[in-house]
């Protein structure tokens, strides 16, 4: 029970966050020439698709967690609440990169400021990630290359911001793709020990390993 | 569980942007003659209700195909996570066809992003009715005319906007009811061949094929 | 199935809606003598205490009414659409009133826009209400009281805005106490014929009907 | 059902108002010098860091009442529909807050404002608590410390305001953390008499008493 609405309260932030981001896009009432200010916007349609694949990629992850664990304590629903408060914080750097990218001034700071959005929710993750192990039903080895990828490659995206804007926007694209892509090339990987346990399902079509037999990998990625 | 999850999630979004799409109508504080402008920004309201229509009809659907699966893969959440990306957006170009169709000037280009806007959605939900077959509880034909329809018609309206917006506006409309009209119109046809298995329940009044015996309706429509 | 992905999406657009019309209060920002601005701005304040309470209140009804049915098809889900398109836009006549009123011009038509709205509700709620009857579970009568009053009211509050705002803004707010006392004082009746089937709880103190011993009352409301 | 669509609501209203808390923080758009800027709003980062986090308090607080319950009666449903009315009427006096604390003046009425609206949501709150108590699953006594110090520190606070809005500020952060520490802090003391019952969970690591075995400090908090 504690967990499910734990679930229902934290999918309504997610799945918020993510939609506000659409406010970033809503600006251009000023005048004729629309077709050209749409087409100069595209700073804001990238920031818009990176934010919402970043919390999709979250919330993902976050359902991983919870789905491995069976319950929470009060200290979990804490840890919770603060990794949904820099959930729903995204918005507000996603407006910045929009705005002063195209804005042609301030794009460090923008791009700085929202890779600390990034740093500070990966690292509440990582801490929501941790704690939520000790309520696990089966004991599983943390996954490190998930674990450590975006606890690493936010603060370094961060840093790389002072440098070239361009990269760190890079990096913070990179990180979102790493984090779709790396759990689906596992699941195509040959798993000789566990396929007799629970083998593909007879429906599936196209890909031998479309299915997750014993749901290790969606259980581990941070 | 991972499927109920995606399921929450996913209606959390289809249910803020519908209801975010309010915002395009809160303009008129402006001096006196409200009754005069509020009948004026007619088109604010036909954008509402029509984009409002279509993500019901998108959501209907989405949750047919999910009702008809037995689970998510990490590859079906990443294309889910697309769909919705396409869906939270709406709200962005409904503001612009409400906007530019009352202001006289830049309706093309309004009509025209908002068709961009349904063919990225349309193109979107077909990948996700792909993808998610290989997990269906059944074997069931693809429902060729519903998964033809918004693939091939919105972006005909999308064209259509570069020499008519009224026809192109009309298109928008057709297809939402065209999707809204289709099952309703078929539960009344009658099924000779599966009308013996779980026949209308005994409550139904009015209407001789008010139930939906088998499923078969509402899990194949694109 | 079917059931609960409705009841999801419905309820995240009431919990939407109704959580949209505080930006109805996020105006003073302009000069100093916050206090008295605050003050004057009562009228906003009204306007969402009453808004909020009317989508509480046909959220409570909408509840009973999907409580105490076995399903959805496809023409209810559309329905339940429609009703939920005139619930999502409440915020936009709720944010004509409570600036219209403060501003001493043009009420009659933020009123008039307020009571239509608040009609077409009420009629898309009574058409939900009456066509999910054929999927009750069980036979009940209509409550013609509940069924009415909302019907009844909304549009002669509508055209008792042409002659006195005050009467229209007490009759807007006389409807939702009636549909929030009703009930209440009808549990509080006694029920001798139904009292022996599930009597009330053990442990219910101070009222001798807080329990609804036969789900009846509920189910009944319009 | 009653109860958990009832939690579904009350889950949405929180999830949203919580997240359109982000609302207060977008502003930053004129000129050049974004970083001085950024940083010269730091109280509009506090107030949300307050409010996200005071938001989440009352739902956990919710959810352990809701939890320890068998059913919402139709009075219940608008009790919470009332304690849901001031829970999502926070990004206004949390927006009064960010704004007046930066323009340097108003601040001690921005402060009352809070106060009063987190005043109202206590005293909402404890009402819907004590209400709810007829519905129990198991008779518990009432926690008196939890229940009295938001009653009695909201006001207090508020008070306070009229003084020094820095000491209203510190009480507001208290009372947030009082919420979050004491039922952590007591899940670490000893409970000799019910530690046989329902003992810690094996997998529990580094904490003697992470778990909660009877599920009582969650059900008292208020």
């Amino acid at each position: 029970m504690t967990k499910s609405r734990a679930e229902a309260f934290s999918d309504g932030v997610f799945a918020v966050a993510a939609t506000l981001l659409v406010f970033n896009l809503v600006d251009p009432k000023a005048g004729s020439g629309l077709a050209g200010q749409l087409i100069s916007e595209w700073p804001s349609y990238a920031a818009y698709a990176i934010s919402f694949s970043t919390i999709v990629v979250i919330w993902v992850n976050h359902h991983a967690v919870t789905d491995s664990i069976e319950r929470f304590d009060r200290r979990l629903l804490f840890i919770n609440g603060l990794l949904l408060m820099t959930v729903a914080v995204v918005p507000f750097p996603t407006g910045l990169l929009a705005h002063y990218l195209q804005a042609g001034h301030d794009q460090t700071t923008a791009a700085v400021a929202y890779g600390l959005t990034m740093t500070t929710m990966g690292i509440a993750f990582s801490g929501f990630n941790l704690y939520a192990r000790r309520f696990r039903r089966a004991m599983v080895p943390l996954d490190w290359l998930a674990f450590s990828t975006g606890l690493l490659l936010w603060p370094i995206a961060t840093l790389a911001a002072f440098v070239s804007v361009g990269v760190a926007l890079a990096l913070y694209a990179f990180i979102v793709l790493f984090y779709v892509a790396m759990p689906i090339l596992r699941e195509n990987r040959p798993l000789p020990a566990t396929s007799a346990l629970g083998g593909p399902n007879p429906l599936t079509l196209g890909s031998p390993r479309a299915a997750e037999p014993n749901g290790r990998d969606l259980g581990e990625d941070a």
